[in-house]
């Protein structure tokens, strides 16, 4: 279960084992928006993304439950969390990721002495069910990348708790969601101190998982791939995640593809940051006609900077 | 003069009010070189470089003798950092500029409430004479980029304090060397704890002042514009620097604008951060075959990340 005793540990653990990230002022986006504006930069948080918290903390309860090897599946930012956990605390974890995985993420998990064993399946969904037999017949213990609440209060509880300490007086906030482990845990911190807090979460228009579970009262756990930078975010959503979110949500903002890659431009240009595509969605947001304008200051959450070169390359290459 | 009293008193004024920047490892950089490799990563800090320190202090000192208005001349981050040092300290900050000042530098300067004087001369020699001349007229106290010792202090002492905190094993230092500010500051305190410490200063083959004015015997103040993306490196240096810096370091490396430029893609393949083309140096040098071998655990000062978003484009899109 999810508890603020849960998330305090998990920022006790991690407290001196990941980086405290910076809360940016965007003079820009105060501008536009009417009311003082922060990132919080967790693209700047080792191994490039907010996932580290997580894994950290499930992996160390799972070491002390005397469990020394774990298993996950993810080719993404979870899968190189959980690697980087792995190596500093000593453990094993065995990584699946889909056919489909990108050189340069293979080779910094595998660099990290993680063991990756590469899928007959591209995508993220039959993956993860290949992955799940075989952790059944390993007897690994798996640890997914949100539908865990240690995941969760590592995730979003620790950020929250630094966002409500760096900028006390905020009371909206901004941020994308994928299988909602960050999203679950930042609004079970913020909406227990500020009940009347508005929180904004942000989807890919092509996989609005949060908006159709809401829409069908469940979860919607499958949605197809589907080509898009931003890979975090495509797919289902998780079940307890959805049940911590759904009455404790604000708003849903959905955004495009060409407005995504608008605002990773905007990011580069105004704040001199690399985000990936994930991250951008939040931002995005915040430009569009339909967000509702923000009354109070407002935290926007930048997950993460992991984006290949050629990526990056060519959404600078495109003009406004 | 430059002491380490006044080294530790400026630390002490910057706790708490610029970022304490996270010291990154380079797996690539260690493979590479045979020893662990740290990245001080100052371009995440506050404005987007070190000079933020030393501006601060400065400003801060120059506060305490009763002054409540400064000039400096700059287009870059030194400008930068003393309009946001102005603004938060209270102050006024008039910034004599080039004419070929980029119009972000001048929109960031002005939108921190800055008086930006634009001069009708494109270089920065003549410009900081006229600067000069009239900061006289018009009674402005002028604080140097680097040829101040507050300004040493703030930039180099106070992140070499901050380097040896966190890697206190370091002894070999590789840092970019423009006119000396930074490189003075931090020199200072490295050599007084570690007598044997490495320090190498690089600089831009094409405008190679430090070791011109090794061979001289005295400081050559002043060199030549020219066309390049590591604009901070251009020019000659500080008398005051030299004089701290000629019994403190140890070698010269000089790297081309295309080792620059293949440094600045490599770190964003590698690490996922944007520097600027004066950052880049300092890690070109580690590539190259002249680069003495560490035989210590190996810090690379990362001085700033502020970069047009068309140069970062043009840098992005050559190919190796």
């Amino acid at each position: 279960m999810l508890t603020a005793e849960l998330i305090q540990e998990a920022a006790d653990f991690l407290r001196g084992r990941i980086r405290r990230t910076p809360m940016e002022r965007s003079q820009a986006l105060s501008d536009h928006l009417g009311v003082p504006v922060y990132l919080k930069l967790e693209s700047l948080q080792e191994t490039g993304s907010f996932k580290v918290r997580g894994a950290l903390f499930a992996l160390h309860r799972a070491r002390e439950r005397g469990v020394g090897h774990v298993a996950t599946c993810s080719a993404g930012n979870h899968g190189k969390g959980v690697a980087y956990a792995a190596s500093e605390l000593g453990m094993k974890a065995t990584i699946f990721v889909p056919s489909s995985v990108d050189e340069s993420k293979l080779k910094a998990m595998a660099s990290l002495g993680a063991d990756v064993r590469i899928s007959e399946f591209p995508g993220y969904d039959e993956t993860e069910s290949w992955a799940l037999d075989e952790c059944e017949s390993l007897d690994l213990p798996f640890i997914s990348a949100y539908d865990d609440f240690e995941v969760m209060a590592g995730n979003g509880g620790t950020v929250a708790l630094e966002v409500l300490e760096d900028v006390p007086e905020a009371r909206r906030f901004v941020m994308p969601a994928g299988g909602g482990g960050h999203s679950a845990g930042f609004s079970f911190v913020v909406r227990d101190r500020f009940p009347d807090a508005h929180i904004t979460l942000c989807q890919h228009e092509q996989s609005p998982a949060f908006q159709m579970s809401i829409e069908c009262g469940r979860a919607v756990t499958e949605l197809p791939a589907f080509q898009t930078l931003a890979g975090g975010l495509e797919g289902g959503f998780g079940t307890n995640t959805f049940n911590i979110l759904r009455s404790r949500y604000t708003d849903v903002v959905l955004v495009s593809e060409a407005e995504l890659r608008r605002a990773m431009r905007w990011m580069m240009a105004e704040h001199g940051h690399v985000i990936e595509g994930s991250s951008a969605v939040a931002l995005a947001a915040c430009f569009r006609n339909d967000f509702e304008r923000p009354d109070a200051p407002t935290v926007i959450f930048i997950s993460g900077r992991n984006i290949g070169e050629e990526s990056l390359n060519n959404v600078l290459d495109e003009a406004d």
